[in-house]
């Protein structure tokens, strides 16, 4: 790693981590307001599939327009962040496949679902060096439940 | 815990959950487009403080708009993501004292720092009870670097 505190990464070490990863957060717009949700998502070759509770009026009104979507990790002394800038739809029916070759499964088991794709415009990702001279003062640091 | 796979977090378990973490997600506009990126952030009171590279122009343009940031937590069996919706803004010179009586220190050693302040309107969360058969197909899991 070089001796700068923030370095990008790759377009091959982004989509790297993008195919490591399960688990982000989509951000659209929906008139003036920005909204952001988390969202369990898999690739399929240079595309992003995830699923939503079909009916979703906030994300059908989203669809067609740009969507940002982040993926990240961390430990004590790095980080990395991969974003993702693209257009986002609704598969049809007949496309919906796509999301059965990939492991691509709903986390919460609710019964009916759309499969959304983001196609990928901008994919941008940075590594981080941190320096966390507080950690110590944290209860429980970044434990998970 | 409910038999719900979605069960909605109380307000106070939304800003124990926003005390706890130091690590989320900024979503903000820019004329028609969305961005999103990564913050290390702390609760101070009613407010979110985060630090940001002095004359970063993407977050300065989105000052004063409303922005929405996200903070989650996961394992193989739970997830709990609580979301923020509220205004931003730039501390004057004056007011930046308050960044030092939180645990907010930047992750990231760049010199030169604003702190912008999130004064939430909305603050939403949510748990999940996760079903993931396939989780042993990954190579190493939600694994960090």
């Amino acid at each position: 790693m070089s001796d700068e505190v923030v370095t990008p990464l790759s377009h091959e070490e982004c989509w790297q981590m993008l195919r490591e990863e399960e688990f982000g957060r989509l951000a659209f717009r929906l008139v003036d307001e920005v909204h952001i949700t988390p969202v369990n998502y898999a690739v399929d070759h240079d595309t992003l599939l995830f699923r939503t509770a079909a009916g979703n009026k906030l994300l059908s009104v989203a669809m067609g327009a740009e969507v940002a979507f982040e993926i990240d990790r961390y430990d004590d002394h790095h980080a990395r962040s991969v974003v993702v800038r693209g257009g986002a739809r609704i598969l049809h029916e007949d496309e919906e496949h796509r999301a059965d070759n990939v492991p691509l499964r709903p986390w919460v088991g609710t019964p009916k679902y759309n499969v959304v794709e983001i196609t990928p415009r901008v994919v941008t990702g940075r590594a981080f060096r941190l320096t966390r001279p507080w950690l110590h003062l944290t209860l429980d640091g970044l434990g998970q439940e």
